[in-house]
């Protein structure tokens, strides 16, 4: 019997949001799917090196990236996020029921052959480098690269 | 011919978000398919009791409890909530508009056959009791459960 | 062989989300698949002519309208909006990186035969007429119609 696949796109840079794709992900690849992890726009922040520079953008995208600030540790929460107290607080509870945290999620995930794609027409727009992503990140591809993993999918998500 | 089935999973806790998981769950099972919904995360707090107390559970979460309150009446709206005064506009348009309010929907989906799964590992993170959800969730289980349901779907949302 | 298919929901009134939503929509068109678009709550707003006025409904109903402002120029952006700053930068930024706005991918996926459908039950709630709508809308229709789509399509978005 064909391996079962399911697709999803991370377009929210929102830690509750992506700790939900990192919790689905990892129990599908656990489960014997083949898991494809494509992150978008926002998403793609999780996917940035921390302290990662934009160099050779303009101030605009220089701007965004500021305000965004990219690697796991940084990301906000969807609601109540009151300029990081409660992304934080929301870590600790984490860690009190010992969830495993953004950065060992993305670990487990790697190690399990969750496919991990950078969208590169986001990657444009907002002057994101190749050379600033994490090592986990498999690919760097565009919307085709999605649809033909989509096709194939018992279950696509857009988170 | 085996029977379609369709699968929510709803991550949001806003009023207008979850109304829209209902109007497809409800229909979809009303046109005859097997229809699974799972609340995660805010999402989850749909399916708690009005005024549900959080007895031992830490303060962060006694904290997160009381920011985003429990129970069908207490959502808000993604855009314009504005203190609850858009929430509270949006009902009146739906009631003017004829539209049953989301405790009818709940009850409505539960009498069609809908199942209403909630998410066990949100349900530690969020310090959620058992014995504080409505007896309209059939189900508490965590994301083995979903991916069942989600390979043996036609189509399965993120909301 | 069966041509594929995709359907996306397209519930968020943002432009960031929308651009999304369009991507995913002309670039599986381009690639030969049949793709239906259904727009629902603020994701209506995109489909309204600009200036578009809300004759013979309710004061709220014009309130929530004049708050959210019809047409693809009029759309905010999720994160970072700040009145309109940050929508107005993310469309210099996608200028300069050679992408179409939301009217020329409006117009690309019309030309490439995406079925766009108004949600007549949220059109209703929102008090959007029928004649307000823009030309490249195909269909007004409820949830069975995007039902039936959902159930032959590989792949369903909620967006």
């Amino acid at each position: 019997m064909e391996k079962k696949a399911g697709t999803l796109i991370v377009f929210s840079g929102d830690l509750d949001k992506i700790m939900a794709s990192f919790i689905i992900a990892t129990g599908a690849a656990a489960s014997g799917m083949k898991v494809n992890m494509f992150f978008t726009f926002w998403g793609l922040k999780l996917l940035q090196q921390e302290g990662a520079k934009t160099k050779g953008v303009g101030w605009m995208k220089k701007m965004f990236s500021f305000m965004v600030k990219p690697g796991p540790d940084k990301r906000p929460i969807s609601k109540l996020n009151m300029m990081g107290m409660g992304a934080s607080m929301m870590k600790k509870i984490m860690k009190k029921s010992n969830m495993p945290d953004l950065k060992s999620m993305l670990t487990m995930a790697h190690d399990l052959g969750v496919k991990m794609t950078a969208c590169s027409t986001s990657m444009g727009v907002l002057g994101i480098k190749k050379d600033t992503l994490i090592p986990e990140v498999t690919n760097v591809a565009g919307v085709t690269s999605f649809l033909a993993d989509a096709n194939e999918s018992s279950f696509t998500l857009f988170i």
